[in-house]
């Protein structure tokens, strides 16, 4: 059977609080140099692929806008519909929003560290409206209230991201459209859980590289026709195994 | 009485066609490193104005996209909404599309050159569509058809241009959002002459200078209360001479 639709998943590169290994969340820091060439090479192999996006949907924050305006830029289709949503951001850290990783993992020890980084519904600690490092307070996300999240989970970022998904993506994605989004890591795992049907005890295995296009091929009810392909399938699992790896790390 | 709406135009800056001194219209040229450096410079104005853009409409061409983009990541705005239509395109330039400047000055001589450079309603001769540089076959035109247009008079453009006033950037100014539009010489003079009301006849004289963003405030009825005013006033008025002047040029 054909598959008539197409869906196209990037996640952005390294940023400057990746280099610094801080938790970012929703703190809109910029791509390092290394992540504007991540996204370069991005549109470099959507172009190779001959896949022609005909729509983008980004989050609402600077690095994922980034990336796909450098990786659509490369593949000459910087002229395509854009759409953005604070629904595709980055599971928002909490207080663990501008902290160390290493000094985080020192203090409170590696099982509570790896329960914030990979279990499915526990979230960090609030973020108080007075850190700087809060959102409450951002012109770009007024429309939401005091629904501005303080912290989130896997779980909370799947419940927020499903009824665009539904509302924005697959609207477009059922016009015909090829679709790209480019996102975050938790973003994208919520997403591929649910087009993969992962369990929520498996998803913390999963993990998307950055940089590297993800494709789907999607049937009539929008399920995939087999798995998901990365363009650079080499490079990809040597990224996932990098942000496996960050884990472990120290 | 207060001004409730605020509306930023800026046109790119300069492009690789420019450069070589070769008529443009829709072939889809790239900012120089030049049109980069004015795109950048409109954005630290819109930093230093303190204007902040809600929302951003540009034409379908990416040397216009391009100058937004750079410029609303200088601005820390790059997250704001995005609508893109072909109604704030350059005028299409018929057959003239590709052709060196000078060339076609020395050709035609400096009277038929200035007419089509200047009238209001003599298009160019229509540009075949066997011709490199015709968008009749460019995908991202395929909803206008056959419509798509194989050249333009200043008319046409305004004709073309207002409905998307109407319906979406007028719609946006009236919820109260401040709106940057990035587009064109000629799709931002079709604007200006409909906001100040520049006869058929005058609006020959009007030159809009590169990469300085120009705000009108507007009463209820959007009409504009005052004359729109240039963020960088000298550069703008050292910059529409210099407009003025490439119509004499050679």
């Amino acid at each position: 059977m054909s598959a008539p639709y197409t869906l196209i998943l990037l996640r952005h590169g390294n940023s400057t609080w990746n280099q610094q290994n801080l938790f970012t969340g929703w703190v809109d820091v910029r791509l390092s140099d290394q992540g504007r060439a991540e996204a370069l090479r991005a549109g470099e192999l959507l172009a190779e692929s001959g896949l022609l996006p005909d729509v983008l949907h980004t989050s609402r924050l600077t690095r994922a806008i980034q990336t796909a305006n450098i990786a659509l830029e490369e593949a000459d289709r910087l002229w395509i519909d854009v759409k953005r949503s604070w629904r595709l951001n980055e599971r928002h850290y909490g207080a663990l929003q501008g902290l160390d990783k290493a000094e985080t993992l020192a203090k409170y020890g590696p099982e509570q560290f790896q329960t914030w980084r990979r279990s499915f519904d526990v979230p960090p600690p609030l973020l108080d409206d007075s850190s700087e490092w809060s959102q409450a307070a951002d012109a770009r996300y007024a429309d939401l209230g005091d629904d501005v999240p303080r912290t989130e989970s896997l779980k909370d970022v799947i419940a927020r991201m499903l009824p665009y998904w539904e509302s924005d993506i697959a609207a477009d994605l059922r016009t015909g459209k090829t679709v790209l989004v480019t996102a975050h890591g938790n973003s994208l795992r919520a997403l591929v859980k649910h087009l993969d049907g992962i369990s929520d005890a498996d998803i913390a295995e999963l993990n998307i590289p950055t940089g590297i296009p993800l494709v789907y091929r999607l049937d009539e009810d929008l399920k995939p026709i087999g798995a998901g392909e990365y363009l650079d399938p080499d490079a990809a699992a040597a990224g996932a195994a990098a942000v496996a790896a960050q884990g472990a790390k120290k």
